[in-house]
């Protein structure tokens, strides 16, 4: 069966067939650190729509389950394939079709990363605002499949916001387009906003037209905030909110965060505060946001640095951007959650995973985009995501609890994949994972598209 | 058979029923001008979400259609109801459940008109972005419904940018809720997303999360600009937004439209130039915006006003406030369109509508969104919109075929109702259309929600 459907794929795509040992290996894991059971059959370098299509046509005859994978980047397992599955690869459809500068748009195939496409567009003055944390290593098409989050969400909206339109192609090979190039559109059911964040399950995105913004220029103030206790930031980050300011990154680290950043880079961080608020400003306004923002944050006991001295910026930003690599660093395997929780509930999160960490014996460290409630509790652990031990996964658990408990949700913005389909019924209610569910066979009657992953197979 | 599902009503919900002929009357027919074939059996007045679903259960026990029905203030005829419907109006559900100035978000009924929510939040320094220009007489469930636009979407995004989650009652009376209360949210797919834009399609909408802003405070400029062609204000808008401008509004009207406006306000506006763009610029960078726009606009040969006070706003605005009641003032029926093409393609949906007016003998006005390329096309015709003229339909038609061409769409704000549903399969081509389909017979098996728009009854 699984020598038939590669024999055809020779027949149809020779030359982009790959059986590296080294290569279907990678295709095992991704950056949340899982492994698929097995090894993946071939990898299909795909370099057209054509491609794809060939692809999923023998795929769906056989029934043979694809994978389809960007970079690689992703945090819960989405794209990762094993036994008797095809990988599907969009790293070699990387091309930018068009830039309109009038219609403030580009056209893109999935492969190209966030980084390589946004310094294209700088040139024109133009910006796509999905900004997660991996822009240097996702691809966009991995955004897309995610509804990538990111650290400027709260002011510059996800990734759904910025597409205006896809293309797809669909489990029996056939091309479907769907969405507009015009701003507004509003023809039938929004099946473009349905495919954003499907994680391959409902289609393969080959083609994207993305919305774009004029490029932000001018300077960005870095305002870096050590507060007594995670319970002041917290305050703080919600009063910025309050008053109608509106930073373009607003972070916010734990003492835990704090002092794993203290013991990896050897400078005391942790002394001057529990909790650090990372704040940046932009556009038009920024120099006197910056400087009402600093206020507030020293007349609540901050202790507040501000600068537009680019390098100086860097130290600052840098503290958060050494958080995982300070965790990694501690030399064992780590977890990385991703729940979010309305911005006036996030001290009674903190407070849980302080609680949570305490009784089950864990290090957890959370960094948080504290602008839209996003935490991302990081569960360091003696072992493998290949084989988390049990009390590790429900300290996870009780944590999806607690999030949906004050009113969020148990993925932000890395998604569900493998690592999370457990919890999904639970936050979704079993009407709705229903409909889900129908929604996918209605779109992948075979089960072909990255089966098994968002829902879990049936028993 | 109407009679038991009357009766069961009648048991159900007695006091919510209203049989009165007039408001029964009110119900065949919408902002839109057309009429339903026949009269509804009665209106259920809910009040509650327990309401709804005591409807939808009779309802769909007995297999009788419901048109959900918001403030009737819709342009494509989607909520109006005839021979052997049910009414369910959620005009008295329009309770605000909360405001949270420190989440940015409030929870509303659907029934309150977005006008009415506004104030209220402005009292708190917030508000929600869709504007459209019915806002005074919309509902925030018929914004939903619809996905509206509005003027300010160019800068602010459309409805659907603007709903965090929604409670929904299926077609047999289950609740079901999407979304999220926080800003990101990834877990599975985004039917809440699927919801917006389904104009009672595949549940019925009766509790809304929505996201709001800070609300934009400070001078806003408004520059009125008469161009000598609608080729030159296109080209000066495109080259507004080239620049990284961002207005709030801009607006263009044609000079078939100012000399409609002319004659019905006895100001002489047409021979000051063909074509008026009108512009408003907000926020932090307010006046400097509006000084480069003007600037621009007369290197670029147009007359140009600009102001801050807001009398002289006002009669610059109200230029383009009186378009639609100076065409109605011509005393014959009119067909008020809605395609969009993208920006770039604006002139050339312009020439278009001037040589199908002209071919088909027919007086064509349009006003339009320029920032995100909706026209809105009003034909105006002897008759009425029950019964229009075999050549008008044909005018309407080459006008969506030309925005297809263009890369538009067929209706940037309005919707399909029944008023676009023959062109629907055009657009989306015969596959979407199908899963389109598929969906709306996953949700709603028996065809009683709002059957027969958006999609034609199948012969």
């Amino acid at each position: 069966m699984s020598d038939s459907v590669v024999t055809e794929l020779q027949a149809a795509l020779g030359p982009r067939l790959d059986f590296d040992e080294a290569a279907l290996e990678a295709c095992r894991t991704d950056r949340s650190g899982m492994y698929a059971t097995g090894r993946p059959l071939v990898i299909v370098r795909a370099e057209s729509i054509a491609d794809v299509q060939a692809t999923l046509r023998i795929a769906h005859a056989h029934g043979t389950p694809v994978v389809t994978r960007g970079a690689g980047s992703g945090l819960a397992g989405a794209a990762i394939a094993g036994d008797g599955e095809i990988v599907l690869s969009t790293e070699r459809m990387r091309k930018i079709h068009e830039i309109s500068v009038d219609n403030q748009l580009c056209v893109v195939e999935p492969g190209i990363l966030n980084g390589e496409l946004n310094a294209e567009l700088a040139k024109h003055g133009l910006w796509w605002a999905p900004d997660p944390a991996s822009k240097a290593i996702s691809s966009v098409g991995g955004n897309i499949a995610m509804n990538a989050g990111g650290l400027l969400c709260t002011k510059y909206g996800v990734t759904r916001e910025a597409v205006l339109a896809l293309k797809v192609v669909l489990a029996d090979g056939e091309l479907l387009e769907v969405g507009h190039r015009t701003v507004k559109g509003v023809t039938g059911y929004d099946l473009c906003a349905l495919m954003i964040g499907s994680e391959g399950t409902l289609g393969v995105i080959v083609e994207a037209t993305l919305q774009l913004r004029p490029l932000v220029t001018g300077v960005v103030p870095t305002i870096g905030c050590y507060f007594p206790s995670i319970a002041d930031a917290a305050a703080c980050s919600a009063e910025i909110t309050r008053r109608g300011l509106q930073p373009a990154i607003m972070e916010l680290l734990d003492r835990h965060m704090l002092r794993a950043i203290a013991n990896y880079t050897g400078i005391d961080f942790a002394s001057r505060g529990e909790a650090y608020l990372l704040i940046q400003t932009d556009g038009h306004a920024a120099l006197d946001e910056a400087e009402s923002i600093a206020a507030l944050a020293r007349e609540r006991g901050a202790d507040v640095e501000v600068t537009t001295d680019p390098e100086a910026a860097a130290s600052l930003v840098d503290v958060r951007r050494n958080g995982f690599l300070a965790v990694e660093a501690m030399g064992q395997a780590m977890l990385v959650e991703d729940v979010a929780v309305p911005r006036d509930r996030m001290v009674e999160m903190f407070d849980a995973l302080d609680d949570i960490a305490e009784r089950y014996g864990l290090f957890i460290a959370t960094p948080s985009h504290a602008g839209d409630g996003n935490l991302h509790p990081t569960i360091v652990f003696e072992g493998s995501l290949d084989d988390v031990p049990e009390h590790v996964w429900q300290a996870a658990s009780e944590m999806f609890t607690k999030a949906l408990e004050l009113g969020g949700t148990l993925s932000g913005e890395h998604g569900i994949g493998l690592l999370k389909r457990r919890w999904l019924g639970e936050e979704l209610g079993m009407r709705q994972y229903e409909l889900q569910q129908q929604i996918k066979r209605l779109f992948d009657p075979k089960d072909i598209l990255n089966p098994g992953k968002v829902f879990a197979p049936e028993q």
